[in-house]
């Protein structure tokens, strides 16, 4: 039994973050509205903000509170590099490295006939649709190293193919960091077949 | 570079949480505005409600939206005995054993003379009344088992002597489930110290 139905509501709304169970929902709520209401408040206000602005960008699928995102807007970036991702998640790993200047494109999931995922979903129309219109040289296909990424990159650079557009896979290895020994024989593999000549 | 400020401010503010960094804060981020829009509202909801609701009780200090809480309003509650706390948090964790039947009294902190909390900041005045005024029997210290805890107890304890109130300490020692190879030994101490008669 609990003193605050309130707050027993709010532990409740809190458990439906991802890994946090009841036991770190409780203390979430006991911290907000002991020690931190003004967190409480700004977690509060941030989050109907972004439900009422945040949508999908109309070129890149990315999130964005406008039209068109503030990547797919900036002048700076390279308009001939367009790198085809699976999730926004990925965007902001790849923009975080800073190894990336071109823009991008989200398809927000990957092929997956058993899940009812087809090209459509993926918004494939509007990829080629951006082949056609824009002066893309180069799709750098960056989907994740699964049977259901591979098929899917497989597919885009069809795509590419039919557009004159040229392709690449980003490469994979052996983490930078990680040893040898601990390496699976999946990614072992890989980065034997992905060798490159050592000047 | 994210491709929305919206997004960005959201992840902002969910740092706040404890234990959540920028990392986890954007992984909650994004599964609430892609995944789970409802339960973004819900957690929003249920923030500005419990802001707006929460209150301490005014008999025991624990959060209450009324001015007494559930608990103090429970006639089923033995009012002969007050179990003293620490935090609304401590309230949780007997109330889930479903070991005590009495009634509480949250102090919402301990005695620490350095940190500047005297005996006013912990609500004893409020303690002293009720011993006046209540049927009371028994106090049941359960302050945490460290300095400061073992100081405001001690204190309390002596409260309680001037009204002629009983006092009782919950027991500290060899954790049910717990290996006594893996016991440090103040917690070894207070077993042996704390030990029972055995029939």
């Amino acid at each position: 039994m609990s003193s605050s139905p309130s707050l027993d509501q709010l532990v409740e709304a809190l458990t439906c973050l991802p890994g946090v169970g009841r036991k770190s929902a409780q203390r979430m709520a006991l911290y907000l509205i002991d020690k931190n209401r003004e967190g409480a408040k700004s977690i509060a206000d941030s989050l109907n903000q972004a439900l009422a602005t945040v949508k999908h960008c109309q070129l890149c699928r990315n999130f964005s509170d406008q039209p068109h995102c503030e990547i797919c807007q900036d002048s700076r970036r390279n308009e001939e590099l367009l790198c085809v991702v699976e999730t926004p998640a990925d965007v902001l790993a790849i923009e975080a490295s800073g190894s990336f200047s071109g823009r991008y494109f989200v398809l927000l999931g990957k092929l997956s006939p058993l899940d009812g995922v087809g090209p459509d979903s993926l918004g494939l129309d509007l990829l080629q649709e951006r082949l056609r219109g824009e002066p893309i040289k180069e799709i750098i296909l960056a989907t994740n190293p699964t049977v259901e990424g591979e098929i899917t990159a497989q597919f885009i650079a069809d795509l590419a193919k039919q557009h004159g557009v040229h392709t690449s896979r980003i490469a994979h290895g052996v983490p930078v960091g990680g040893e040898l020994e601990y390496v699976d024989s999946g990614t072992l593999t890989r980065a034997f077949s992905g060798r490159q000549n050592y000047n």
